[in-house]
This record gives C-alpha cells, sequence and structure tokens, in this order.
C-alpha cells in the first residue's frame, strides 16, 4: 500500500541563502535567539559567520555550545531550561543532524512541560501543537541526515541508552552549501552514505509512495553524480550544491516509505559499537540491495540505474542485485569509505551480539530474520575492496 | 533569489487510493461530512462510487451539489451554511479545482465567520490557524490545477467579477487516476495542458528554487510522455497514471515560484471571454516560453528537453525559444487543442480589450509590458497548426 506523502516543513535551499538567517527570524517576530551548536562547527569557523548575520539584524543571542552526538535527553532539557531562564522567543539550531534534532526537543520544552522524555513518540501519538509553539530554524551544516525536510528526531535515552523518536516541524530550514565546504572528506563520505541510505530506504520500502520516488529517485542521481567530486574536492561548489540538495530531497522522501535495512540495522549498531551514523548504515547498503532484489527487482533497477549502472533488459533479479551490490562497492571505494573491520576489529564477536541490535525491518519489501540479517552483517564485515583504506 | 519550497498538505496517490476514503474520514474523526460536487461528477458516476466507499466506514453524507465553473464566493457561503445548519465535522470536496477550491472556502467558514469575502488574502495576510478547523479531504477527478497539492484556493468576487485568492490548506488530498478514465478528451487535453503551464511557470520563474524544480521537471516530462496517449485513449491507465502525478508534482512546484505569463494573462482572460481555464493558459504557453527565452535560456532549455526536444549544444537563446515554441505547438497539435479564434471570434477587438486582462507578471523572467503582452497575445492567436481542430 502506498504510504502518504507529507512534507510539512518549509525550505529555502541555494548558495548563500545562510546571509538571510537574520531577516527570517525577524520575519518570524524573534528578538532573542537560542543559538544551538556544537563545538566542532564553532572551530569550523560557522558560528562567527552565523552569528554575524544575526546580530546584523538587531537579534540578540543567547549561546547553547554543548550539542553531543547521538544527543541525549539531558542535553535538551539543559538548553530549554536556559532557553526559559533567558526567555528567548525563538531557536536556531545549526550543524549537523544532532544540533538540528536538539533543536527540535528544546522546541518541544519551550511550549510544553519537560523532560523530553515525555514527548518521546509513539504510533499513537496525537501531534503537538506547533501553532503555539516558538519558531525555530535550522541550517544543516552536512549533507546527510536531511533533518531540516522532516518533522523528525533522534534523542538518546540516558538510562536505556535507547534512541527514541521525538516529533516537531521546523518553521524553516535553511539549506546553504557553500557552509559545506570546509567538511571534512571522510564526514562528507559518511554523511553522504546516509543520504544514498535514506533514499535508497525510500524509494525501495514497500510503503513506498510515487511522489516520494520523484524525490528519492533525484537524490540518488545527485550522489551518484556529485559524492565522489565532494569527497576529492570539498571546493567543488557544484558538488557542494548537488550533495546538499540530495540531502534535503532524500529527507523528504523518507517520511511515510520510512526506513529500511541499513537504518534498521545500522542504526543500533551505530550505538552499540560507538560508530558515526553514516558509516554504520553505509556499511550495510550493497547487501541489503541485493538482499532484497529478489523481492523489489524494478525498484532495486532504478536505484542501481540512477546511480549510473547499465542493466540489461533481460536480467534476472538476482543479476539485478548483483549489479546493484557492485555500483554500491564501487562508489564506496571511490569515497574512500573505512571498513567495517576498523570500527569492529572481531566480526564473530559482533555476530554473537546481534540480538542487541537485530529487529525485523519493518518496511523492507523482503522480511528480514535473524538468519538474514546475519548474512547481511557477514558479508558487508567481508567485502574486500582493491583500494579500501582503514579507518582515517 | 531562490524562493521558499513549501508544500503542506499530505496526500495519497495511487490507482485504488479512492477506496480509502472512508477509512480516511473517520482516522480524522469525521463521522458527519459535507460532500461538495458539482453535477458533471454527478453524470459520470463518481458521486456513487465515492459515496459508496463513505457510507462503508458508517459516516453520514450532507450533499452540497451545486459546485460553480470558477466558484463564486455566494456559493461557498451557501454551503458553509449548508454545514453549519447540519452541523457536520468534516468536509470532502471530489472534482475539479472549482470543487476542492469551495471545499477549502467551507472549511474556512465551518470554524471562522462569513462570508468569505472576509477571507480574500493578501500578501501581509496572516495565515488563519487549521488547528481549529474541521477536516477537509480532496479529491480531484482531473489530472489540472494541483489544487490537491497547494493551500491555495481562488474565488470569484460576484460584485467585482475578479478572481480571489484564498489560503487553506487540506488535511488529506487523495488521487486516484482510475477515476478519470471517464474524463472527455477535450478535457483531458485542457486541464493537461494547465498542468504543463503550472510546472513550466514554476521552473521559469525568476524566483524558482531547485526543490521546485525537481518536481516541476519531472511534471513535464511525465506530460510529454503521457499527454498524447490519456487524450487518445482514456482508459490507458499507465497514461491516466502519469497525468495525475504530473498534476500533483506541477501544483507541489508551484508555491514559492508562482505563475508566469500564461497564467498571468490567460486566467483573467478566462474570465472576460468564458473560456475554460485550461484552454486560456494553453493558448499562450509557446509564445511565452519563446518570449522568455532570451532571459532564461537555460530554464528553457530544460523544458524543451524535459518535453523531448533535441536542442544542439551551442543553440543560441533564440534558437531555444523557437525550438521550445516548436515542440509545445506540436504537442498542442497532437492533443487535438482547439484554436483561440474557435473561442474568441474577433482578434482586433480582443487586443482592443487588452486592459481588462494585462497585468505586469511579477515573475516572469522577461519583463511583460503591454507591448510584449500584444505581441504574445497576436501572436498565439494567428498560429496555425497542420491538423488543428475548431472547437470540440
Amino acid at each position: 500500500m502506498a504510504s502518504v506523502f507529507d512534507s510539512p516543513n518549509k525550505l529555502l535551499f541555494g548558495m548563500g541563502s545562510s546571509k538571510t538567517i537574520g531577516e527570517k527570524l525577524k520575519e518570524l517576530g524573534v528578538t532573542k535567539v537560542l543559538f544551538i551548536y556544537d563545538q566542532g562547527i564553532k572551530s569550523a569557523g560557522i558560528v562567527d559567520i552565523i552569528t554575524e548575520y544575526v546580530t546584523a539584524s538587531g537579534i540578540e543571542i543567547v549561546t547553547y555550545d554543548k550539542v553531543e552526538p547521538n544527543p541525549p535527553d539531558y542535553s535538551v532539557n539543559e538548553a530549554a531550561e536556559l532557553g526559559l531562564r533567558e526567555n528567548v522567543n525563538g531557536i536556531l539550531a545549526v550543524g549537523g543532524g544532532s544540533s538540528l534534532d536538539t533543536g527540535k526537543g528544546v522546541r518541544i520544552l519551550l511550549s510544553y512541560k519537560g523532560p523530553i522524555s515525555n514527548y518521546y513518540a509513539k504510533l499513537d501519538s496525537a501531534p503537538l501543537d506547533e501553532k503555539i509553539m516558538k519558531p525555530l530554524i535550522v541550517l544543516p551544516t552536512t549533507a546527510g541526515t536531511g533533518s531540516e525536510a522532516t518533522p523528525g528526531g533522534v534523542i538518546t535515552d540516558s538510562l536505556t541508552h535507547i534512541k527514541r523518536p521525538i516529533i516537531c516541524g521546523v518553521s524553516l530550514g535553511i539549506i546553504d552549501p557553500a557552509l559545506h565546504v570546509n567538511l571534512p572528506s571522510a564526514i562528507t563520505a559518511a554523511t553522504g552514505f546516509d543520504t544514498l541510505c535514506h533514499a535508497v530506504e525510500a524509494v525501495t520500502s514497500k510503503h513506498s509512495n510515487r511522489i516520494s520516488d520523484v524525490l528519492g529517485l533525484e537524490a540518488i542521481t545527485l550522489v551518484g553524480k556529485h559524492l565522489r567530486t565532494a569527497v576529492k574536492d570539498g571546493s567543488n561548489l557544484e558538488a557542494r550544491e548537488g550533495m546538499a540538495l540530495a540531502a534535503t530531497l532524500a529527507g523528504m522522501s523518507l517520511r511515510g516509505p520510512f526506513g529500511g535495512i541499513p537504518h534498521d540495522l545500522g542504526s543500533p549498531l551505530s550505538s552499540v559499537y560507538s560508530i558515526p551514523h553514516g558509516n554504520a548504515v553505509a556499511f550495510l547498503l550493497a547487501e541489503a540491495l541485493s538482499y532484497i532484489a529478489p523481492a523489489a527487482p524494478d525498484k532495486v533497477r532504478l536505484v542501481a540505474e540512477a546511480l549510473g549502472a547499465d542493466i540489461p533488459a533481460e536480467a534476472s533479479s538476482e543479476q539485478i542485485g548483483d549489479i546493484a551490490r557492485a555500483t554500491v562497492n564501487s562508489l564506496y571505494s571511490d569515497a574512500n569509505m573505512p571498513t567495517m573491520k576498523s570500527f569492529i576489529p572481531n566480526k564473530e564477536e559482533m555476530l554473537a551480539n546481534i540480538d542487541k541490535f537485530y529487529k525485523p525491518s519493518v518496511f523492507s519489501p523482503r522480511p528480514l530474520d535473524l538468519e538474514a540479517a546475519t548474512m547481511i552483517l557477514s558479508n558487508s564485515y567481508d567485502k574486500s575492496y582493491a583500494k579500501q583504506p582503514e579507518r582515517i
């Protein structure tokens, strides 16, 4: 059954669009903003640039600079307490998915009584009323999570160490690829693969829809066209723009179809072994595509062709899966993505621990039992690339 | 400057998706629905089909079956009074753009005090609060306006005969191409050209944006691929599905970039001469593309190529405009679209009346003065097609 397409966030995309950030906050009535970011963004010089744009519009800034990766509940609670104490009337979150998701959590808590653990979403949760919330502008500095394009966020519960979803839209996402030029090559590659997984999982979901497909396939095409260049030459603006657009389109494509095997297995794997999210999902993409090919050959064909593969019309579903796997492996290798072994030293121990990160993949077109998950993990671990580096 | 992408409506697209309509109304808490449609939809048998789907879910129906083309204010007021009197808690609008826009007007008036003329939108209007509104599901029966995909509607003020915008989203748009198979060929063609104009105007707008471009170019590609077949063989489901998807994507692409010359001139022309909307905008598309080509050659090239044209890399902007015009004229001819002359008997009188429908085209990449508008109208009127029919 087709899913409902739902893309509520307003989005301003373009080279130099971050220059409008003060003006956009002002249009939303913000006079005192809680500016949320992490130390990496500060070191990269992006905080100084954005601060100038914001203060030039006469907006007062309160800073929360302690965003953590896989943002934990206590950090969201702490940032929200600061915002409430300082009586801000808007939020600006700048950075990767962690900063953006922290911003979404804080947006909830500026209007609804904390802690954030009160608002972990369940399937039957009624949506919170965003009309009563303070404005939130988000500005991604990686081309990866697509968090700017969705009303979803992921918060790590510090008691259970489990990632929990929250639902909160943003007033405006501003995507400025010019801010991505200094992103290190390894992060460009890993976040680019996160984008690719989003789009592939949306398009191949058993609850895909035709509107998401348009966005997802365009995202895959853009990744195929621009990821290699973005990794090799970070100052190439066309490649940065292509990857930034891909990340946003992939985020838009995902709500409704939701995720597939790479995220279903890779996301908990990243928690267990403290692997960056993009790397963990990227490990599994090639083998996952080959695994689902018999159940969704036409979709896997579209994915591989969007990445540039040439597939004979008469190819069997198995052949389509093989070509898709080879196509993804070749991109993985060209993007200098590190081996799984460089993050997880012992394969047997990982497989023995599979209960910690296995769950059935609800939206996968082919059911994922424990045996299949083991096979995908094992094959992903074993694969060797001609020129694959160890962890950088 | 790039515009903000904004596509708030939830959308369920797919063959047979109308079967879920009762279930979707129920999910939204509707127990008594105001069912809004016109006599054409009734005659086509669609009302009976939808009634069955709705009543099967135990939902009570109150009928408003007096939707008029270019929906006038008094009809919206009348339908809303019926809904209030009968105490409905939801709205279902089925039909072309007129029914859908009537539904949006009624949605406002079930929660905000009428008449609808209180809610004509201005540039600085604060948006109405949809959280307090009753649910509205819309189901388009043409592949044309894309009203299901936007929060905009157009109501004709009966005092001034001027079309005025209203802003009201929908809770869910359900697009079921299977309901389009009995649409007469001439309406398929005219509404298909309306879709094409939306997408072309979005992509070539001087305030286009990269996200809208993805949707708009896909819509243009789909029209180029499917319109001829949908016109010639209305029961071809693949062509119907392609055109329905094109209409929705084109609607999504339009908010932000907004319209260009075909709608800016054609929409008032349709009022003055009582010409179906799709025909009036379609008259002008080919000449408008050739006119804007010197200002936006790359965009006009993309449009023509999406329609299947082959343009040499070294083509001048004038040559690109010529090829784009010829490409649209060929599609116009193949779709058996009627001549302008068959709606407007006297060309000189039309040009003498130009003050009644000329306005500068705010979003056109090339400014449209009175002289240019006269030229576009005149050339559009004169063009002759090898096999072009008179009005059917």
